[in-house]
């Protein structure tokens, strides 16, 4: 299977390169804007695999490129990127790809991080206004702390929260998760579920600031 | 020390007084409207202590005069009660009482349960609003599952999120929350991070509705 993620150069990105080529045997495709960048990102993470004595398939593009040949394509973009990015890509995506949105809407102020969700709801409800009709969209990988989750040595028990309309895609979307050593994939049901998901990464990034020692942390339900 | 639940005969009312009266020696005060609902309340939890071969201390009032005992006041009743309730007591809080509010608003739809903020941003904010000026408030015990927290053959390892502008307010409230086996305090800072703890419990529902076996839960953030 392919799997391109798009902004694949940003920190979300780069965990999710690193791990799916380590854990599976997929094809890794970067994009990014600019295939130079992708090109570059895909030499960092295969020195990541190679100091971690493993190997995998990355390989970089354009945005657009990664998005021709992928069966799944990950949104890995920050919020305020996702609408153009998808606009950019969106004459690429094959008829049965599954696009995957992580995203999350923050803002901050001397409190600290809140969820700012777009008047359409949600993040996810504006990735569902902007791609093509019949696309089938998941939401996965919101609450994933990036930089530990990047490091090969670290390990953890964290669950993702995966919401959708299509069990399939929901079910697809849970196993490539799952096939991260330490991470359960958990069904959160429908589109409509998205908010409580995207309001979590800015309440871990909270106690993040408020506790010593209580950094890149995920969540487990149970 | 006295500890008042307001609405003491509701689901959270019953666990918070159920399991400090085992784990602590603090005076537990169920509160009512209704000070005979309270007192029958009162009977079955020490029903509870007894089959588990444990005793505390629990006494039934109106919400009036739990109050007026009280040295820390937690608001146990629906968040649409939560104004009203505060109104009722508002002249009967000490001066250093601290009052506590676990609650959450919710809405729900075809979907599944969505977090449905008051204008004031969030249940807090609104009780912030209720309460005397001067009064030390602290968000807490929002997303601890009811039923398994009442039973005290349960065991678990939840974290609840603690958040206030009263850094010994918030300290103390974490001191009660850790009193009970498996629930550990994590700060998330100050009141204006209420919204996306009090968000956390529509998720905790949904998921329950999405995935059998996975009923009654709580959260570890690790």
């Amino acid at each position: 299977m392919r799997i391109a993620l798009l902004g694949g150069t940003g920190e979300i990105g780069e965990a999710l390169a690193v791990r799916w080529a380590h854990h599976t045997d997929h094809e890794i495709l970067v994009g990014s804007r600019d295939p130079a960048n992708a090109r570059d990102a895909v030499d960092r993470y295969e020195a990541t695999l190679d100091a971690a004595d493993t190997t995998g398939t990355i390989k970089g593009f354009a945005n657009e490129m990664a998005t021709d040949r992928a069966d799944i394509i990950v949104l890995a973009v920050p919020a305020y990127h996702l609408a153009d990015t998808i606009d950019a890509v969106a004459d690429r995506l094959a008829d049965d790809a599954i696009v995957v949105t992580p995203a999350v809407g923050m803002k901050r102020d001397e409190a600290g991080f809140h969820y700012n969700p777009p008047p359409a709801g949600s993040v996810t409800a504006l990735a569902a206004d902007a791609v093509p009709e019949g696309t089938t969209l998941v939401g996965a990988f919101h609450n994933l702390a990036a930089g530990r989750l990047a490091d090969l040595d670290a390990s953890f028990e964290w669950d993702t929260l995966v919401f959708g309309n299509d069990s399939s895609a929901k079910a697809q979307i849970s196993r490539l998760a799952e096939a991260i050593d330490g991470v359960r994939a958990v069904d959160v049901g429908g589109l409509e579920n998205a908010a409580e998901v995207e309001a979590l990464t800015p309440l871990l990034i909270n106690v993040a600031q408020e506790n010593e020692g209580m950094h890149q942390l995920g969540v487990r339900l149970n």
